[in-house]
């Protein structure tokens, strides 16, 4: 037995180094803490990982995240949304951020990621093809490609529209330009020249 | 119930944003990289965390942290260890970075903290006390002040000195200068200035 940390406690380090970004350092500060800490923290958090897996599920039409107890995404079934226009993003969390702007009233579609060959993500791991199924069967009549403005991004959201074959509908993507509050003379070659060729009339 | 995040999902980033230095972002994503992850992970991290408090206790003696099954620390029954030669540190885990060293041969014994009037951390909150008592009963030889180099470090190393009375033993605290590797010219003129004044013959 290390005599310096007690196994307990270094199987909650153990456990928190798999937390990504989280060194060994920090794993350790973590558990300090939740051991100097009130006893309810450590157990609150155990018990809501305990339950983590087991009352999430993703929605079998858009692949939100969803609690198991609901048959699909309250983003999809309100009817007060435009099913016709679609949000198409990479992860979850994502929907977090567009909700938030409170300016988008239509429903989504989660990817589960994006292409790419260095995470060793092919298109089919991807939701896709669903994707394309909603198309049709909701007659989606825009699609906007919501993802990064990375390779990765770029290119699944090409890899959508020639998916997309002869289907008429409008496909959009979010603007690429200045962050709002930046100045001009700290925004990257990329930013700028997309800047400039997205600009809009006053 | 929030359409975007559900429930369980929520309780588990509501849990890790209480981990210091975590933020809501931070705990989105360590919840959503557990979602992902194999089911085992955020169980794993699930069960160390429930028996943390009840398997954990601090030794009596040098208030380390040990295995409740333990009656002491093994770094202070080991034999092979000098029980006249305590390091004094402020947190458990400063035992762990002495020890990496592998240079100490003596024992330990954990304050629980540095007296700090901002953080409400009185004297009698640590283990001083206690710390008297092992002097007397062990028969301490010398002191180390393991204390960080900070105003909370420096004030209650001397606390401690105040408290020790008409005891004759060595007590010694850790070099401040230069730390290895790093030029002069970035060093603070603080540091610089303890380096000057604890130079040492060649």
């Amino acid at each position: 037995m290390d005599p310096v940390i007690p196994k307990p406690l270094g199987d909650v380090i153990e456990a928190l180094e798999q937390l990504p970004g989280v060194g060994p350092r920090t794993a350790e500060r973590y558990a300090y803490y939740l051991l100097k800490a009130d006893q309810d923290k450590a157990g609150q958090l155990s018990d809501a990982l305990a339950g983590l897996h087991k009352s999430i599920k993703y929605c079998p039409k858009t692949f939100a995240l969803i609690d198991a107890s609901q048959k699909l995404s309250p983003l999809y079934s309100d009817a007060r949304r435009d099913k016709r226009q679609v949000a198409v993003v990479a992860d979850p969390f994502d929907i977090v951020a567009i909700e938030k702007t409170g300016s988008f009233r239509g429903t989504y579609h989660v990817l589960g990621g994006l292409v790419s060959p260095i995470d060793n993500i092919s298109p089919e791991q991807l939701h896709i093809e669903e994707l394309i199924r909603r198309i049709d069967d909701d007659k989606v009549e825009e699609l906007i490609l919501a993802t990064n403005a990375s390779v990765e991004g770029e290119s699944t959201a090409l890899l959508i529209t020639q998916k997309l074959g002869k289907r008429k509908l409008k496909v959009t993507r979010l603007a690429r330009g200045l962050p709002v509050g930046v100045d001009l003379e700290y925004a990257d070659q990329i930013t700028l020249t997309r800047a400039l060729e997205g600009r809009q009339a006053l």
